[in-house]
């Protein structure tokens, strides 16, 4: 085989009570993606629908993971790379962690599987650098696992997969301004106060025992973040009222997606998203926010051929 | 039925990566305790045996713990409390918390369970503000349920029980001095890193997820601690040569007990357990430190009738 074609989902990273650690898979957004082995070295992007983004495989994420990929691969060859770029950069969604994730997967795949999946996320993160500058993990984690991501550990890349129940499904509303990663990480406080610090591993706990044991309403609960949303939520438009229009019409809880400005809500069942989703767009209606919705049951494969 | 007699296990608090929110309960220590009603109104601790602790229900938490119950209760009578102490105070495996707890569980078994658990748990509280000058749950928590317990949050109080793998069992050692709750606090700093933060809710995490899909070896990983460990371990002595030695012999990790000055380490099967009581055994002989060692299988119910 010297072809493949595949999608990569968007991800919501942090989920509230995870910041730099957790993130989780979206099942019907996300890039797709043709990736293809040509005898001459190195990496080619050759064609990037639907965004305008560097063909400069140098300057392009999905580029750069593949390099990183290509230095540690037994391979004479190269890659082709076509990018049909359906997030769009900014969105706070993975959009870098998608193209990147998608690249190293499909390589990985042609060469016949050489890498473990910890080496395909450690090539992918060379990507996130390249995009905020810092090498996080919390995107691309789930991008190529599928579902609930945990980052335990940084040093060394420890990765736990960790599985949704299957009536998780999250909605996310993209308002239409531009937020930089590595400006929205600028203005997080570097210290945190122990009282804080312990009612945030609290709510992760209880997140995790939440998708274990499939209790949506402990989900709900846990999903607080008193240490980066207080703070971030002032560079997002109408957040507080997005967000309780979410809660208002069901919604198990709502956070900031990664870096925002996209704002997600995990709910139970299609119907309730889908509720969730025309409450959110309301708010933006009423006070002239541009935006997208997107509605999306929970990812459980991760990257996958189509 | 006027007369119960119960046992309330013995409780490992923090678990290393749960500082203030994690807990768990041991099967094979704990206090015994026979709980009578009475016609007179009160709480009447009329014998304490293997300690020596205040008779007078003011000043003895399982006393303070009663009133707190005895204030809600539709009851017009009393209670009598033996106490056998098995579990020495200030060891820091959950002294206060285990009779305490004995004692309320006790008392509503005997008034028909007209409370919840978690008001049981707010109850036993009362008895660790007299402990320690904080009703935390970390200890209380796991005694009442069994098992590990996460304290997500205090207010409200929302405790999630966490099922223990069935071959998961402790070591306790525990060096014959005495460190204060309240002074073990004290030193603690009251604000820390975000990077030190961000590890700390990546293990905790990375334990829920252990202890819930069974798996051994992040647990292991899991059980580590940059926050209390690095200063509370410097009151306790031989920590590090303790440590090191448990998980030579094959714990899949170790760390404070609580407050201190207890050591625990966790292990996979009793065999293991009882090789990592020998290790640290012999670290505390080498060294001269008098102590005792406990080997037990996690408890997977909590308090309960004898």
């Amino acid at each position: 085989m010297d072809e493949v074609k595949v999608f990569c989902p968007a991800t919501i990273a942090n989920v509230s009570c995870g910041f730099d650690v957790l993130g989780v898979a979206l099942d019907s957004v996300g890039d797709e993606m043709v990736v293809r082995k040509i005898p001459k070295k190195g990496v080619f992007i050759t064609k990037i629908e639907g965004q305008n983004l560097p063909l400069e495989a140098e300057k392009n994420v999905a580029g750069v993971a593949g390099f990183a990929l290509l230095e540690k691969a037994d391979y004479k060859g190269g890659f082709e790379i076509e990018i049909n770029k359906k997030i769009k950069p900014g969105s706070g969604i993975g959009s870098s962690a998608a193209s990147s994730t998608g690249a190293v997967w499909a390589m990985n795949h042609l060469l016949g599987n050489p890498f473990s999946k910890t080496d395909l996320v450690t090539f992918a993160m060379e990507g996130e650098r390249l995009a905020s500058d810092v090498a996080h993990a919390d995107n691309v984690a789930p991008a190529l696992f599928g579902n609930f991501t945990l980052v335990r550990s940084y040093t060394p890349l420890d990765i736990v997969p960790i599985k949704a129940p299957e009536e998780l499904f999250a909605t996310v509303i993209h308002p239409q301004i531009e937020i930089k990663t590595s400006d929205s990480r600028r203005i997080l406080k570097t210290t945190l106060t122990m009282q804080t610090a312990i009612k945030q591993w609290g709510n992760l706990g209880g997140l995790i025992a939440g998708l274990l044991q499939n209790d949506y309403e402990l989900i709900g609960r846990s999903l607080e973040d008193h240490i980066v949303e207080p703070i971030r939520s002032i560079l997002i438009p109408g957040f507080d009222r997005v967000k309780k229009a979410s809660l208002d019409a069901g919604a198990l809880g709502a956070g900031i997606s990664g870096s925002g400005p996209s704002i997600f809500a995990l709910s139970r069942g299609r119907q309730n998203a889908e509720k969730v989703a025309r409450a959110m767009k309301k708010v933006y209606e009423t006070i002239g926010v541009e935006h997208d919705v997107h509605v999306s049951k929970i990812n459980h494969e991760g990257v996958r051929i189509i």
